[in-house]
C-alpha cells in the first residue's frame, strides 16, 4: 500500500492540512480557523481535527498516515518536538509546549515531526514549487510580517538556529518602528500589520481611503491581503502609496540579501505575495535593480507556485525522504 | 627541505608580500607601492620584485618557493588565472589580464594561484587569525570601500561568484550616493573614499576641520586611515561626526547580515578597522545591538588579528593544504 503523509501549516489565523501520496500529490485538504481561546492544547486538538478532515477528504483516515509534519511559528526544537513562544498562534503560548507529542496522541499515535513554518514553506518551493531548478534560494513570505528562508547548495541554512530574518534587515537607519520593537526594519514598511497601523494613523490624521470601508464590507476586522488587493484594484491612493512604500523596502532588503549571498533565485510568497501575484512581484524585481551590485545578472525572482498550501506541503516533506536538514 | 610559500596582497596603494613556512610563520616580508602608470604587466613585474625582496629577507630566493598565492581585487577566474577589471589597481586594468601566468614567468616559473583579496583576507582570519574557533564568519574589511567575505560551515560561500558585498547592503533607501553609483549603500556612509568626499563638501560649505591640515602635515594627498585616527585623537568634531555616521551604517549592515545568516562571528579588518582597532570595533558591536533580531546572543565581534599582512597570509593559504574551496 502506498505511503500517505499528513502535512499541517499552523498559522496565526488558520490551520491548513493536506494529505499527500508518495509523489506529493494532494489527495485531500482541509482548513480551519486557529482557535485563539483554548491555549496550545486547544491548538493541538484543532490540528488533529483538521488533519482528520483532510484524511476524510482523501478517502482515508489519520490512522493510515505513515507520519505527520507540522510547520509552526515560534522557536522549534525538532529533537524535543517542542515549540517555544508562538503568541501569534494563541496568546497563551508564551512558554514551551510539546506540540509533537500532543498532536501524535490525538492522531492515533502517528509520528509527528516539527519544522519552522517559513523554513518548510521555502523548502516546498525549492523541492516542488517555483525554484525547483535552482541550488540556492531566498524564500520571502510577505504577509502579516515578512519571514525568510535561505537554501544554499541544496541545504537549508539555519545558522545558529535563527537565520533567514529577511524582514529584519535594516533599510533605513533610525527609520520606522517595527513590530519587533526595533527601528528601520524592512518589515516596519512592508509587513501587513505595520501597513495597517500606518493606514490607521493616516486616517486619524484625516486622510481618506477606501481600505476600511472594503474591510467592513467583507466582514473583516483587519486589513487582510484581499482587502489590500481590492483597494489597489480601485486605485485607492493611500493603499497604492503604502504598497509602493512596501515594495521599495522589500526590494532594498532582498537586493541586500542578494548582494551578500548571490543566490540564484528569490521566491516571494505569503498572504500578500501570493494574493498580489506576478505584477507586484515583477515590480519588486524591477525595483531591486537599482540596488543590485551585479545588476547585469539578477537572480530569478518568482511568485511562490504552491500558493496557500505551500506550507502544508512543505510540512509533509518533513516526513518524506526529501526532508530538509535539521538545524545545527 | 621545508616547503616555503609566497603570498601577495595586491592593493590599490601597495603590494604586500610574505614568505611563509609550513607552519604559516612569516620568514620574510616586503611592501612596495602599487605602480599606477605601467598597466597590468607593470603590476605583475612589481609583484615579482616585491616577492623577491620578501624572499631575500627570509634568506631564500623565489626559485625556492613551492608556490605563490596572490590576492587581487577585481573578478578572479581561478581556473584561467585571470583578473578582470581592477581599475583601482591601475587605471589601464579595464579588461582581462592573465596575472597568474605573468607573475609565474617573472618568478622563476613558480606555480601561481589567484584569489579574491577580500576572500583570502577573510580566510586568513578564519584559519590563522581572530576567528579560529568558529565555523561561520562574516569578514568585514573597512577601508577605501567596505568589502566582505562569508564563511559558512567552514567553507567560503561565493554564491554565483559575487557574494559578500557587505558594503552594498542598503542601509537607507534613497540615501547617499555610493561610489558604485547606487544610493543608500552602507559604503556610501562608511567607505573612506565616501567619507573623504563628504568631508570635502562640508569644507566647501565653510565647515572647519583639522582633517586636511593633518593630511598635509603627513605629506598625504588623501585622508588615510592614519589621518582619520589622528583627527579622532584630537577630537575633531567633523571627523568624530563622520566616523560616528560610518559606525551607524556599519552596525546596521552587519546586523542585517547577522539577522539573515546568524553567523557565529564577525571580524572587522581593513585599513580603518585595523587602525582604529578595538575601541571602535566595540562601538560597532554595541551599535549592532539595536538592530539584532536575536540580541540575547549576539555574534562575537572582533578586530582582525593579522593586521596589515592578513591579506598576504591568506594569499599564501591559497597554495597550502588549507586552501579555501574555489568558487562554484
Amino acid at each position: 500500500m502506498e505511503l500517505l503523509r499528513g502535512g499541517v501549516d499552523l498559522g496565526g489565523t488558520k490551520i491548513q492540512a493536506v494529505v499527500v501520496d508518495g509523489g506529493h500529490r494532494v489527495l485531500g485538504e482541509a482548513r480551519r480557523p486557529t482557535p485563539k481561546d483554548r491555549g496550545p492544547q486547544g491548538v493541538a486538538a484543532e490540528i488533529a481535527a483538521t488533519l482528520a478532515e483532510a484524511a476524510a477528504a482523501a478517502g482515508t483516515a489519520v490512522s493510515d498516515l505513515a507520519a505527520i509534519g507540522v510547520g509552526s511559528p515560534g522557536a522549534i526544537d525538532d529533537a524535543e518536538g517542542t515549540v517555544t513562544q508562538a503568541p501569534n498562534v494563541t496568546p497563551e503560548w508564551t512558554g514551551t509546549f510539546a506540540l509533537a507529542a500532543a498532536v501524535s496522541e490525538l492522531a492515533d499515535g502517528r509520528r509527528v515531526r516539527l519544522g519552522n513554518d517559513v523554513d518548510v514553506g521555502t523548502w516546498a518551493e525549492f523541492e516542488l514549487g517555483a525554484a525547483r531548478e535552482f541550488d540556492s534560494l531566498l524564500g520571502v513570505f510577505w504577509g502579516t510580517g515578512v519571514g525568510g528562508g535561505v537554501i544554499l547548495e541544496g541545504a537549508q541554512w539555519n545558522g545558529r538556529g535563527a537565520a533567514g530574518e529577511i524582514g529584519h534587515l535594516v533599510v533605513r537607519v533610525g527609520g520606522a518602528r517595527c513590530g519587533c520593537g526595533r527601528r528601520g526594519c524592512m518589515e516596519a514598511y512592508a509587513g501587513r500589520q505595520s501597513m495597517e497601523a500606518h493606514a490607521r494613523r493616516l486616517v486619524d490624521k484625516g486622510q481618506q481611503t477606501a481600505l476600511f470601508e472594503i474591510m467592513e464590507k467583507r466582514g473583516r476586522t483587519n486589513l487582510s491581503s484581499g482587502v489590500w488587493s481590492r483597494a489597489l484594484d480601485r486605485a485607492d491612493p493611500m493603499a497604492t502609496h503604502l504598497i509602493d512604500r512596501a515594495i521599495g523596502a522589500l526590494a532594498a532588503a532582498i537586493a541586500s540579501a542578494v548582494n551578500l549571498l548571490d543566490v540564484e533565485a528569490v521566491v516571494i510568497g505569503g498572504g500578500l505575495g501570493t494574493r498580489l501575484g506576478e505584477p507586484y512581484v515583477d515590480r519588486i524585481s524591477e525595483r531591486m535593480q537599482r540596488h543590485l551590485f551585479r545588476n547585469d545578472r539578477p537572480p530569478a525572482v518568482r511568485v511562490a507556485a504552491l500558493g496557500d498550501i505551500g506550507g502544508a506541503l512543505g510540512a509533509a516533506l518533513l516526513v518524506a525522504d526529501q526532508a530538509p536538514a535539521t538545524p545545527a
